[in-house]
């Protein structure tokens, strides 16, 4: 069962602060919590609707549940929709730790920094997509949306589990290192170098930096790139999405790498 | 000066029964009204308010507005806002009819096919990326979004001015059509043939089916497709955001295109 005061917490875990203050946040959904049970990630509890008990898919997560001892009853739909942020929500929800990630302290051969980007539809979609090419490391800036804001965490698809290093940064203390041990930083504008003729075979890693939708890479964070590039496109239109520049560079890339490991 | 008929009219645009009935549609911001300008699309008039006149961008759009005796006035700040359908609306407003393009006649080289794409927002964003890559030919099917809403056209970015085709159309009608004409159909499952191995040198054309967010490619669809492709990427992870995908994929094709033409 669900207590009044457990409705308070959960709901309050939609701000910021409060997520910080209890290191919680909420999952939404089957595949997420699935993804979660999954990477063996902390779940406190898990709540759902009488409803959401007959699908099929809670079939398929409840043995994992079960092994891995993590309690869970049945609540009412109104309260699940109250405390779910999304208007489709599937009538189930899992309190769950933040994980825990490592710090920075030797530089990974493949990154990204995230340098401003404050739509949490955007950052959730950059976050699925790096997990997908296989990229354990991604940093921000800190005035990036939060990343466990329910829709970031929604659209990230069970990404948060998969980074090793997830971590807000100041360009300075991440970016200069970086470069310092011979890492590529590379940034994307409108003039560059065309990702076609991109060779990284002579670099000891990359760091890609995304940055914000309406002003582009930081003045401060763009000091630091080595490489600008560019995906080539058709002139007077209104170059790409940021998430979607971000998902061809990133396979660009890591196939870049296959070809030259 | 805006009457408050007018007022009516413009909100009435918000549902689609109006879009289609009266065949116009509404353009918010800057970006979105030079991209029209420039297409030369029929728009009727534009409001703004008294401070985002003040606007360079402003001075930038006033020539082109004067030089196509586009009527122009200005609007309070709080109808500009009722309006417009954006949150952080830029104060400057169009009324434009919807652009006529061709009906699909000939097998077009390069097109793609939306398959119930739902979401606005990913819509509008393929659309941007379809134009990005010069892609002139764009379907869809008919339980797909509208593409006309004003969500869409945000995100899009001024691609409904680029497109030859634009069409509702089922797929029986289309993509019969292109599989006889010698096209190939393309369409992106978890298993299929890499992309980087992908070649197009012996087909006439292709044409790229995108599916739904939550439920991939519709069987009716999926039988027409004759190469069955994928991204490889990372094992147990939620694939790709449908916009990504779109992007990556058609990424690779038309650079395809550059290398085996």
């Amino acid at each position: 069962m669900l207590s009044s005061a457990q409705v308070k917490q959960l709901k309050s875990l939609h701000q910021k602060k409060f997520r910080r203050l209890e290191n919680k946040f909420i999952l939404e959904g089957y595949r997420l919590i699935d993804q979660a049970l999954s990477a063996k990630s902390e779940i406190d509890e898990i709540w759902i609707t009488k409803k959401s008990k007959d699908s099929p898919f809670w079939g398929q997560l409840l043995p994992k549940i079960e092994n891995q001892n993590i309690s869970w009853s049945i609540a009412p739909n109104k309260i699940i929709h109250q405390i779910s942020d999304s208007l489709n929500d599937q009538g189930i929800i899992a309190l769950a730790s933040i994980p825990t990630y490592k710090k920075y302290n030797q530089s990974p051969k493949q990154s990204i920094y995230l340098d401003g980007v404050s739509d949490p539809g955007n950052m959730g979609t950059i976050l699925r997509t790096a997990a997908w090419f296989g990229i354990k490391s991604v940093f921000r800036s800190p005035d990036c949306v939060d990343p466990f804001n329910s829709k970031v965490v929604r659209s990230a698809m069970g990404a948060h589990f998969y980074f090793s290093h997830f971590e807000a940064i100041i360009e300075e203390n991440l970016l200069a290192e970086l470069k310092k041990a011979g890492t590529k930083i590379l940034g994307s504008k409108m003039k560059g170098q065309s990702i076609h003729t991109l060779d990284m075979s002579d670099s000891d890693g990359w760091c890609l930096i995304l940055g914000s939708e309406s002003h582009g890479i930081s003045e401060s964070a763009g000091n630091f790139i080595t490489n600008t590039i560019t995906i080539p496109g058709t002139k007077g239109m209104e170059s790409l999405n940021v998430s979607v520049a971000g998902g061809i560079l990133l396979h660009a890339l890591t196939s870049l790498e296959v070809v030259t490991n």
